[in-house]
């Protein structure tokens, strides 16, 4: 009984999602769909930075750590199952076999992304913007410590 | 005085958002990013469906409804800038010429999508099933209607 899913295990450490929802997603699928959501994340936290930067508007940095945190939240576990841990077609995957293997630790890490995105909401609706800065440079360590380990490039 | 890109028509009709924040993205990433926003929201939108088809999971269809959300409040528009009405290198685009001409109706479509969205997440919030399928609904009615007359295919 101990053949748990990664899908599973993220998926409790951050939602308590039930699979049933996702087990219908094609393995193709689930690599196009997982670059989505880190893309998707990608771009609002170059959102983010930007604002930092140069002129600060609080209701898009707002907008933008929402998504991030929808993107955390999101259940990305599911998008891991076996059978993805290689590019399938047009579909490409930089994952690393090492994600597929150490579960408890890619559950710690996608907690933390979650952990720090709810953060980083918290502190763009504050409008604080060195709040902000703060936030986001938490976020961004996740997804790098995350990268280091379990991106091939 | 009448070169008012897409950027700035659909950021007014979503969320105000400025465009400096914008500037900076390059042409290729705009076209990454934008096919990962539509991505991500597909698969949420595939997530509610599965839910309203299977068990209902009033928490994994929250936190679905608010990724969509999020996507379509997120100033797509900003990724529609000129230079990317076509494929670049690796970065291909279903786009039509279309999009990049009728920038009111488009801004129309954007405006549709977010108040669609933010409904189903307002329905999502209810708990109630009935509702989040009607939501649901029209969500996706305005991903075809976007999808019919802009995208190739």
């Amino acid at each position: 009984m101990k053949t748990i899913t990664i899908a599973a295990i993220v998926g409790i450490a951050t939602l308590s999602l039930t699979s049933n929802a996702f087990a219908q997603v094609k393995p193709e699928d689930q690599i196009k769909f997982r670059r989505a959501a880190y893309g998707f994340s990608a771009w609002n936290m170059g959102k983010i930075k930007a604002n930092l930067e140069g002129t600060y508007n609080a209701e898009q940095v707002k907008a933008a750590a929402n998504a991030i945190a929808s993107v955390a939240n999101s259940g990305l576990g599911a998008l891991f199952s076996p059978g993805t841990e290689k590019s399938i077609g047009e579909q490409k995957t930089a994952v690393k076999p090492e994600l597929f293997q150490k579960t408890t630790e890619v559950a710690k890490r996608a907690s933390d992304f979650a952990a720090a995105s709810n953060e980083l909401v918290k502190a763009a609706d504050s409008g604080d913007a060195a709040a902000v800065k703060v936030a986001h440079g938490k976020v961004s360590a996740t997804c790098k410590a995350c990268h280091d380990d379990f991106k091939a490039h």
